[in-house]
């Protein structure tokens, strides 16, 4: 893991909680985990065996509350800065050609592409803060997102509006990628497999066991090479 | 070209203008050209000395305009149907990593991604509509919107808006594929070149003229190999 502190977005079940979960009990995790939610309720229980993990209220999409949650996580990671951003906040509903209306589109770009696009940069601009040599910005994509593999058998999976909103979210880690480079800030897209939560659906791959423990491999081996690419969590190069 | 009308969105200037003028000056020019925008007013002066040039107000941004233009494309075309769908309305504006704001993002999704899909939809599901073997859906996209070309020199042209909503266009492009393939639809993404228009600004490489004629030349010679892909003025294929 790059540095002493990470931040999880979305936190509260699925992918976030489990990586919250496995990052609190890893002998190699760093000293501050900050899990961040809507509604972080079910991370209450979690915080009180756990030390150095701190829990706060954060929806992605609202302006107002990526100020007040950036203003909490200053006061938690002080002066040394936030050293690793987990994009992982994100909405999915099927879309086909047939359902599929303009605020369904609006609304996944919305949370799924802006949000982590502010979210970063504003963790990135704060004083003190990701602009350190080897703090990284990992945005939880999909493969669903890419563009050059949705054809064939894989084109079967229709879902205008997931599959669009999370191509723009790598685009927002290739630009991420070139602005934040001067900084030293590793910047990548990750797919987490597809996974048995809520999102992913009962006939998915894999466990949210087994994705997370993938996903960590990945993190704790992340290099400069990896920046701006596009990983899954077996750490394999998957194109955009 | 493929078969006899073609309907073009964002034609009252720019790349759509000239497209119009050069398909209506064309000796194998489609028979019926319906030229659109939001104010078609420079359109006017053309169509006086242009049969088969027919001008219709569309605001492809609204679900009212999008429904009420088609009415009066279907009053055109007739049974016979659309045959291609050019969708090159687009906005565009610089937005760098310190200058972008969710509502820059938001609008130019909505303007260059939402919209073409449902320009498209509402085209494609007509009755008597684009459903006939070798009909087209052009989106006009840019090489901006290349999640793969965007690093090195190329990524120096910071657009976060711009990019994501090219790039989440690409992935409509690559949806729209999948979907109407067995309608006998090709869907492709075309990069015009960097062109001087009022959006490409007077330093860009091409004259309207210069890119237009390329375009053309695509056109008129696309086949089934080139559904889905993304394709430049040249005919060169692009990565995603």
């Amino acid at each position: 893991m790059k540095g002493d502190s990470v931040l999880i977005t979305g936190s509260s079940r699925g992918i976030g909680l489990q990586l919250v979960t496995q990052l609190a009990n890893n002998s190699n995790r760093p000293a501050t985990i900050i899990a961040t939610a809507r509604n972080p309720a079910a991370l209450q229980e979690l915080s009180k065996t756990h030390s150095g993990l701190h829990i706060a209220t954060f929806d992605v999409s609202s302006e107002q509350s990526i100020s007040s949650a950036s203003e909490q996580v200053q006061s938690i990671v002080g002066n040394s800065g936030l050293n690793c951003l987990i994009n992982n906040a994100a909405i999915g509903f099927s879309t086909n050609i047939s359902t599929v209306t303009p605020e369904a589109m609006m609304t996944m770009f919305q949370v799924n592409t802006v949000a982590p696009l502010f979210v970063t940069k504003t963790a990135a601009a704060r004083s003190g803060g990701m602009g350190i040599h080897r703090a990284a910005v990992i945005n939880m994509s999909s493969v669903l997102g890419s563009i050059t593999l949705n054809c064939g058998d894989a084109a079967k999976f229709r879902s205008y509006a997931y599959r669009t909103s999370k191509a723009a979210l790598n685009m927002v880690t290739r630009c991420l990628a070139a602005d934040l480079e001067s900084s030293g800030i590793l910047c990548m897209s990750l797919h987490p497999g597809w996974v048995r939560t809520d999102m992913g659906g009962p006939h998915a791959d894999l466990t949210v066991e087994q994705s997370v423990s993938g996903i960590l491999s990945v993190l704790f081996s992340l290099s400069e090479r990896d920046h701006g690419e596009f990983l899954d969590y077996h750490g394999q190069k998957l194109q955009w």
